[in-house]
């Protein structure tokens, strides 16, 4: 099947938007599902994206927009890549197959692509939050018949976030709505007490449906009567008479309703009837199985979460095949060095939040289970419990992405730096992330990580510095916190399991050298500078590569070499230009007198959005050719500037 | 009553370590927390600090030191300004005098300062991910019979990090020990739904007292066993007989006990006792009155916080008196303006999480309850919320910290700064804070601001400028994320209300013209210049003076002059060297080929510790004796190089 023999049902391809769909009878609305399943799974297999996700929520999708007056009423999605069936009924089926490509439309919610695209989300946990924002705002203008619903899943429901919000709703008397989508997962199975929690009041059903009835009575009130003296003493009676101490989200002030079948349409779409007429803060939870309607994505749902390309008829996952040994993906690198670490020194620990199979710990924890934890969607726990962890003694490598460590960020300051503790960082995803876009791109960590005091901030250039960072950051000699950043994807060392070897802290390498210009690159880009070389050297540039591993401590004595030698130097990273690598070498230059014509490459400074990963750092201009041309225009300069004299 | 006039009473004197303690009789215990009461009063009224929190653990700390086998078994203090008894306790009652002050010992626990402080503390909420994580340890040690406690405030409760931790918990079958200081208060009365749920099952005395009995009973089994089928069985049984559904901390796997009264010495001694033989995660829930033992902080909690020095027979709190008007705090000018603003622009709101009494806004939230909302110790959630407020047309002024905004990073970016919408931050008690140290030290702002796109990022220089920024700040045609930070405490402008002006966004101001040097400030260090540049003048150094106001963007007209007039520039900023304003300028000057000398004076790149604030600036070296300083050592260098030509 190709993008263009792709076609709607009968029934989809007549809506456009939601006022279309609200045209048809209730009953009709499960062949809309089954069509928009379809349509979904036809366009995922030859595009790729997210599949899972949306074919969990196609049921809850189709009863929201035919329920709720969208965009009107705001509908808020969690993490937002459940959100396919949403944009294909919100006016962009027909661009859907230029899903999360360059210039097509975004794989997750995004302000400016749709109205019906309340907020922008990509990181998980937010939709409470922002949900209530809006809700707050109407009950200011006094809009009481409009709706606010957060769709938010059971995996993300396990960050601080959501809890802070929920705390909050419970007083706020803003009629917001919460949809709790139970599937047991985030990408991989969700993990922590929550979970357990759940399948504990799902099996409550005696329970749960007589309070779901006392509430939906109560519930035809008013919400301000309801605050009342008196009517709330109603209220407490009959919470009273039902349990003596309520369930967790009734705790934090949430009326909850549930759990239901999200997989029954036409309940869905009753339930939501009912619970648009009750104002104030409430919860209603549903089950649902992520990957609904596909067998294959059913039975393995973590592979099935964003499987790439795939035959839809077999399943079958389509892979490049070589003839040739290739570079491993830096993920994996990661993932079975630290077991071979973890066998050799017992004090090492591996800890993530929630990215098992993403950042490849799932190996150690198989092999290791006490000693490599999953904690859930949880980036402050998983720094401060790692910070905990070092004060025993242990050595953890704590892996996070780069976009995700944005959120555990004073605990790295707060918990870890201050004190010095000697916790390893693996930022995961830094730099260019590809078709994920804006809102996971690695591009803060080096500026954001460098002006905190005990930091080492390191970046490997390929595989085997990969695994000679990690070696040495878990050495009984090295005292402080460590960063190791890397990208997404492959590396370039089809030969990659190399001998350990120390590197010393602080100390750079020179690739080439050279005496026309200097170029200084930290991590990957390393390798497009490589390119670089070669091409300029053929056009009789003869440029020295120096590859500076460490952002902090810079190898000072490299720079003094530098700084004598040269006077055009360009500096590379796959980080934000402001602050970054390229930042702390003008830094260093000023400080030591240096007055070399320096030009930074790097990301820079707005929001860079999907596209494949080759398209971004050319956007960005890093990639070979940027180097390149940036090169020969220095020397232009140069030689004009000497010509001048 | 003199410092040196305070003395410890008789049981008290007798105890350097709790091994003193524990040779005491149980019911000797009360008479050492009446004297350990009165030593913390006598001390803190002459000396400053924290003192409502200390006065309500005083039972609880004593009979924690009694009970538990300290430093083996970990103990964890939240926040922990509540930690005063506990460093009397252990070993610091004779240095305690010397409490935040420079080179004294620091206002909250430290590793560094004694084995008894497990964990650095100063942000709220950690303590339940740092305990987990020494729990983990013991665990993986076999240590089984180490205990590890938590102790955190309901207040600390409401932020993301310690559900995180219970999540966790929950399921790690870590023996750690939750101890719940329930008291109803952060600095402020406690808010949000949590707040209300904990006054209800307190409530619930029979049913607490039941099931407390049961899970005793249960505990004294070795938690593994309770682990097995069977016993699992039993449990479950046991559990349903009393309540079909549990509450939110049963919810997340954690055995509840309690409440209790916080301020029985003998009772939390037998119940800690109890609780020490039953593995697994537990929390115990107690009830203290914040301020306990001294009357008028029982009754003004937020007041005597930290009131200060006071006279503890009268309860006067000392408050210089002056005979001419004083400039204001930041802080009132900020609370102040914002309602003045408000009252003209009905789309202003103001968010702080939980400091409505630090950041001034308390006055706004007296006078439009339904336009200013304190959300609690909820960083992450303030900032989302006003995402979402954003989004339908509001204006947020939302105020946070600088060191505690570091809680919310992700959220500007991926929130704010990605969807671009108008939400402004004002951080407060950016820069040095004096006797807090090092954990609320606001230095990286500047730096983890300025690399985000689309941000704006300000700060004023006096009580106008702060308020011309927030005028200009929430004006319609101001589309972008508005940072505006500025230091704790007192301005430079007696007569502060000027009437508001708009400010162009990324213009600075020429102070003062000069020939000799150029020195360009950010914030209110640019008084410090103002100072240092009469100091220069009365030398013979003629030095030219401008006020950036804008780390982002930069004003590069005036850039561009100072570029093309000076070879020797001084920039100055009360933010971290690494990534801050002096970087940001070498950039601008490196690409537009300006090759001035340029001394950048700011934070350096280490934890500046508690002292006062002008300590805390000379120690830095951006006071106005250090611009001086740096100034007239860069005319000698350029005099010699001239001479050298």
């Amino acid at each position: 099947m190709r993008l263009d023999e792709i076609t709607a049902g009968p029934l989809l391809s007549q809506i456009e938007y939601p006022s279309d769909l609200k045209k048809l009878d209730k009953m009709q609305l499960q062949q809309v599902c089954d069509e928009l399943r379809r349509f979904i799974v036809d366009t995922v297999s030859v595009n790729g994206g997210h599949f899972g996700a949306s074919l969990g929520v196609v049921e809850l999708t189709v009863a929201l927009h035919y329920v709720m007056n969208t965009p009107y009423d705001q509908l808020v999605w969690d993490v937002g890549h459940q959100a396919y069936g949403h944009k294909i009924l919100t006016g962009r089926r027909k661009v859907f197959h230029t899903n999360r490509r360059k210039d097509g439309i975004s794989g997750f919610p995004k302000r400016d692509e749709s109205e019906y695209d309340t907020f922008g989300v990509g990181h998980s946990s937010t939709s409470i939050s922002a949900a209530l924002g809006m809700a707050i705002a109407s009950k200011l203008k006094g809009e009481t018949d409009r709706q606010h619903i957060a769709v938010i899943g059971d995996g993300a429901m396990t960050a601080g976030l959501p809890f802070e919000a929920m705390n909050h709703a419970g007083v706020s008397g803003a009629n917001v709505l919460i949809i709790l989508n139970d599937n047991n997962m985030s990408i991989d199975p969700n993990v922590g007490a929550l979970k357990e929690y759940l399948t504990d009041i799902t099996t409550s059903h005696t329970y749960n449906k007589l309070r779901d009835d006392l509430w939906k009575l109560m519930g035809k009130l008013p919400y301000a009567d309801l605050q009342r003296d008196m009517a709330s003493k109603i209220k407490d009676g009959l919470k009273g008479a039902i349990t003596k101490s309520s369930n967790l989200f009734e705790a934090l002030g949430l009326r909850y309703f549930g759990p239901i079948d999200g997989h029954n349409v036409t309940k869905l779409v009753d339930t939501l009837k009912d619970l648009r007429d009750i104002q104030g803060p409430k919860i209603l939870h549903i089950k649902t199985v992520k990957g609904k309607g596909y067998k294959l994505a059913e039975e393995d749902q973590t592979l099935w979460h964003a499987p790439g390309l795939f035959d839809k008829v077999t399943g079958k996952i389509n892979k490049v095949t070589y003839d040739t040994p290739q570079a491993p993906k830096y993920q994996d690198v990661f993932g079975h060095s630290i077991i071979e670490l973890a066998k050799a020194n017992p004090k090492i620990m591996g800890i993530t939040p929630a990215m098992p199979s993403g950042c490849s710990l799932k190996y150690m924890m198989a092999e290791m289970p006490d000693r490599a934890l999953d904690v859930g969607i949880a980036e402050q726990h998983a720094v401060t419990v790692s910070a905990g962890l070092a004060t025993q003694g242990m050595r953890v490598f704590c892996n996070i992405y780069s976009s995700f460590m944005q959120r555990a960020y004073d605990m790295v300051i707060h918990d870890v730096a201050i004190q010095n503790l000697p916790v390893v960082f693996c930022l995961d995803r830094a730099g260019m992330v590809g078709d994920d876009g804006g809102t996971h791109q690695g591009a803060y960590d080096l500026a954001y990580m460098r002006c905190i005091p005990n930091m080492i901030v390191s970046a490997p250039m390929n595989e085997q510095e990969l695994r000679n960072l990690m070696y040495t950051a878990q050495l009984e000699e090295t005292k402080n916190p460590f960063v190791i950043r890397y990208p997404r994807g492959q590396g370039v060392m089809p030969e990659w399991k190399t001998p350990f070897e120390k590197i010393i802290i602080g100390k750079g390498e020179k690739i080439k050298d050279g005496n026309d210009i200097a170029i200084l690159t930290i991590g990957h880009p390393g390798n497009f500078a490589i390119k670089a070389c070669k091409e300029l050297e053929a056009d009789g540039i003869n440029a020295a590569h120096y590859n500076m591993r460490f952002v902090k401590p810079l190898d000072e004595a490299m720079l003094h070499e530098i700084g004598k030698k040269f006077s055009s130097v360009i500096t590379v990273e796959d980080g934000c230009i402001q602050g970054g690598f390229g930042s702390a070498v003008l830094e260093f230059f000023n400080e030591h007198n240096y007055k070399p014509q320096v030009k930074i490459l790097g990301i820079p400074d707005y929001v860079i959005e999907h596209a494949s990963q080759a398209q971004q750092y050319a956007e960005c201009g890093y990639d070979a050719a940027s180097i390149v041309k940036a090169a020969k225009e220095m020397m232009v300069k140069k030689d004009n500037e000497l010509s001048l004299v």
